[in-house]
């Protein structure tokens, strides 16, 4: 477990983050720089251990027939918060891969930043298994909601 | 059903397809011009009815840590690749959306165009389900296989 | 909508379930007497609108090689669980079916009664989608996770 | 790889299977006797490397509101198709647990047998993932289509 332990809480283990947001950050600058650069509109707001928050600015290009946001924008939000979601519990894995993802459209998104809020139900020796929830700004409905799990090679040696 | 009946074959209705990869070519440079424009890399090549097959010409931008083609560059071939499918059996229903789609990633994708080759399961009133196998080109062992349901609107009135 | 306001909450409607516990189980009892009977080990523990909790008495039939309980112990729970959040949020519908299921098997579960936690994200005019998480009595860890998406008939007419 | 090879077909191996039928009866007999027993309704129907069929006798305790057969009645067949069939592509695995299970239920089954035609898509060293269609007896429009992910533990050793 590369999570830090910083205390107890109902029984529960609580971690500090295996990387905290400027760590991560950085290391997605390296190793991800098509979908991790200044001006591509992802946002880490929070990070916590196994539990993130991404902000997704707003662009029409993510629009589709209908004026709402495509799925395709959605799906890829929630498959980097997962992978965000990963490095905050097991520090720095970037060849952590998607196995499973399975996603519920749920309302029509506003012409809004998307909140992308992650959390790992499960951060086993080679699996991590997650929840996305996504959000549009400023509401309290969810628009959106992901499961995934991701397979963790460096775990696995 | 729009599809238009040409013949039976093993007790089941043949049908040709409601439009073809013209139609829903033109279709798609009115409807989604941020999707599909000339020089996007999607082509259609294969309309039947209820099962169609799209070409994704490799980019490198589609890159992820490892050399691989990224999880969401497949999901949105494959949901794109739905939603060509639901126009080939139901016709012209751009406000189609999709309500749920689950995708199980199998092999590293080659550095390589990707096929898609999507079925329908099931053509209903309100919902079409179907299934989406994805190969990189020239090889025959699928990289991922999705199934999705579409939510048909049009239908619904 | 056929639950009754009761009150709001952080500028949310608060509903009251459509039907309570004693009104679900009396149903339960008449439309599904194969799944639901006297000693059938399911008890309702708490039915509030769109929110349910579920007991799954432990028994050694659902044991499975390894000395857990089997998955399709776990899934018949879930659905079950999604099935009472269904009439908890919009009343009797025994024709409502279950059109998407997905499960997550997060950990080994114990030898013990299982709890499932259901709640709706979506109360829509035709279908609802939920999540429900199930723990082995006494641990805080989910077991499994379940996404569902119910077809509601009568909602549609 | 615990198939024996026997030929070769479009440039893929054809494997024998691990286990005929026959041996993986005898197997879960003895392994898992809650659910295969003499009189249990379940019926191998064939057995391929990686591809196999089973049948589930009818039986009106399958039965659910609406005269429809239930959703775990499916869930459970098709869960235990997947184990069967990576029995067929690994041999002698009684520990092999599902990860991952997601269904969709696309037509009312008939009050007859069910068919579950499961079919592995990747037989990795840690993870089978498959497909598995189920049918009414006599029908050829399939009534739902899971996809699954299987955990071999002893491969990982």
């Amino acid at each position: 477990m590369a999570g830090r332990r910083i205390g107890r809480l109902k029984g529960t283990r609580m971690l500090a983050p295996a990387l905290n947001a400027d760590e991560i950050a950085k290391l997605l600058h390296e190793v991800f720089p098509q979908a991790f650069y200044d001006g591509c509109g992802l946002i880490l707001e929070s990070v916590e251990y196994a539990r993130i928050r991404v902000r997704r600015r707003f662009h029409e290009d993510y629009l589709r027939p209908g004026g709402t946001i495509s799925g395709p924008t959605m799906m890829e939000l929630a498959d980097f918060a997962m992978y965000v979601a990963v490095f905050s519990a097991v520090g720095a894995q970037p060849l952590a891969v998607t196995t499973n993802l399975s996603i519920n459209f749920l309302r029509k998104p506003a012409q809004a930043d998307l909140i992308a809020d992650a959390k790992l139900m499960k951060v086993g020796k080679r699996l991590a298994v997650g929840e996305v929830t996504l959000y549009s700004d400023g509401s309290e409905e969810p628009v959106a909601h992901v499961t995934a799990t991701y397979s963790i090679p460096g775990k696995a040696n």
